[in-house]
């Protein structure tokens, strides 16, 4: 298939058991190669100094040697950090804090740091692969791939955490989004409401587009159809949430139920709603996903969909640091947490 | 003064413009005091290994020859990590994203990276130095000032963001609270209020002191008395308000308006007046401190005092790698920024 073979060609060595290559140096990958030491060790860690041509020189003859500089792809001679990326959309959305924290934390009891990173700052993306980290977690990927395809030429082990992106095996640990979507569904439809709408996340994730899925097939097991004059996309912020809505209510005849895939658009939502002066969930019921700590204040009590953050931030660090001290087999390893209804009062029956 | 004489004493270069030392080296220092010249780097850069009494006698040398390790007491031959540390509590408190955010941003324009550090993983408190930082920005000092003692001890440039020590020179950037203060009593006191409590900041920080002793005095100024039965202190978490202010409602004559020190703690009130069945502000008022986003929002609407915390941390960035980078003068510098009233809907008269 496409995507992952142009990756293993491109960059990655073949995944082996750590200790396969005992006995068989840098130096033996170099006279294999053809090229000095210096050129080898340069390619094998990802140097922009060497050509794509050489680099794929020094793997071929890697891999007839069967020598995997570490588990992962890493040189042998590159000292570890002790440092584990996290890589973050913007810092300022507080969606994150609830994934760095427990992350940082784990990470420290397993005597490694967390270095922060930001998309937005293309600057720190070069930092990021100059400074030096032994590892990453990811949870931004969009489904083209660009950043974990840069750790896959680089050799770098990484974790998928909340998000993946289809054909780079890499470790991941996500919710099941169509399942904890489609649950929702049917709580939504059970209520009795006939005209709902929908804030989906961006098309181009793999949670925007497995909670769409799984919240069609939901309504539709339900004998329910989606408004599609009530649907929407967009960015998981409040802002994004809150234009959304602005948008659905101002239809003619606006659903009774808007089933947001995040928190913060469900607070966007409700902020509209408050606007128009518009009751929930007398007036119109809000969802949310996720299950902040602010879903469950007094003054928002949003109905959502929990995924638990902590426990999953916590397992992304894990797999990390087990990848990165060798001690993961070949194969990617992928945990799945289960999703869970909370129910609270922003979702109630339609007005008779 | 104790403190900061017993910093100087204890590990500190006098603060001198750069290339006062042109042409004394770490050599001479170590001729003048009579150790190794690698002993004297480990003492100039803090290293564990040296004991106070060599400490003092390489520092005592170095005054001799008027020898300054960088402008602020770093060691020459310590490689810059140009990576700049960030100190909070904990990262999951909703208000340090407001402030990361643009420091990070901030010091990556200037070239830095920003690293995070939390106080309460004891762990990464090693960490911070072994890892090898140029310099900090600490927003959770608390009025010990333990951890800006040891960055002295160390010779490690910082930055004080939002709170100070007293008596520990270095430089800051703080909104002025005792005037911000001050504004929001005389604005309560002008609505008519008589029955005013308080949720104050931790006593322990320069936040929460300066912030009292300004509402007070305005209260005072206004001629109005604080209701002592509804006064409480804690700290700046959604949890801390929630449970001052069940305390206060239990009063038999509550209060017609709490003033909260920060938004966390304000929308924690806000929750417990909501579960009590309360309208604000019909029934009683709830203002902040901070302006954080969430306070703008509908479901919110918080009266609260803005500092301008995305000008601050910027302003806090730039400080920071003025003094690592050698270009401040020897003289601590304090930014101090403008407190603003903002006025939404959780403050008005009280009920006749």
């Amino acid at each position: 298939m496409g995507v992952s073979e142009a990756v293993s060609n491109r960059g990655r060595v073949p995944l082996r058991a750590p200790g396969d290559h005992r006995g068989i140096s840098s130096r033996d990958v170099a006279r294999e190669a053809g090229l000095s030491q210096s050129t080898v060790s340069r390619a094998l860690r990802g140097d922009a100094r060497v050509t794509e041509q050489t680099r794929e020189r020094v793997l071929a003859a890697a891999r007839r040697l069967g020598y995997t500089p570490n588990a992962l792809g890493r040189n042998l001679s590159q000292r570890s950090t002790r440092t584990i990326g996290m890589v973050v959309t913007e810092i300022s959305n507080p969606f994150y804090p609830n994934l760095i924290a427990p992350l940082h934390d784990e990470l420290a009891e397993l005597g490694y740091n967390m270095a922060l990173f930001t998309e937005s700052a293309a600057h720190s993306f070069d930092t990021l692969f100059d400074r030096g980290i032994d590892g990453a977690v990811l949870t931004t990927s969009t489904l083209d791939g660009t950043v974990p395809r840069e750790f896959l030429r680089r050799g770098l082990p990484f974790t998928f955490l909340t998000r993946v992106v289809d054909g780079i095996p890499a470790d991941s640990v996500t919710v099941d989004n169509a399942l904890g979507a489609s649950l929702m569904a049917a709580r939504v439809a059970r209520f009795g409401h006939r005209r709902i709408g929908a804030i989906f996340g961006p098309a181009d994730t793999s949670t925007g587009r497995d909670r769409e899925r799984g919240f069609r097939a939901g309504l539709a097991a339900a004998g329910v159809e989606l408004d599609d004059e009530a649907v929407d996309y967009g960015p998981y912020t409040v802002d994004a949430g809150r234009g959304a809505m602005d948008s659905i209510l101002q239809a003619p005849n606006p659903p009774t139920a808007v089933v947001c895939f995040n928190d913060l658009v469900a607070i966007g939502a409700l902020n509209a709603a408050h606007a128009a002066g518009l009751r929930v969930p007398e007036d119109i019921s809000i969802t949310g996903w996720d299950d902040l700590p602010m879903a469950s204040w007094e003054i928002v009590q949003l109905t959502t969909v929990r995924q638990s953050m902590h426990e999953m931030a916590r397992a992304a660090a894990r797999l990390t640091v087990e990848r990165v001290e060798g001690r993961a087999g070949p194969e990617p390893r992928h945990v799945l947490f289960d999703p869970e209804l909370i129910l609270r009062s922003t979702l109630g029956p339609p007005r008779a």
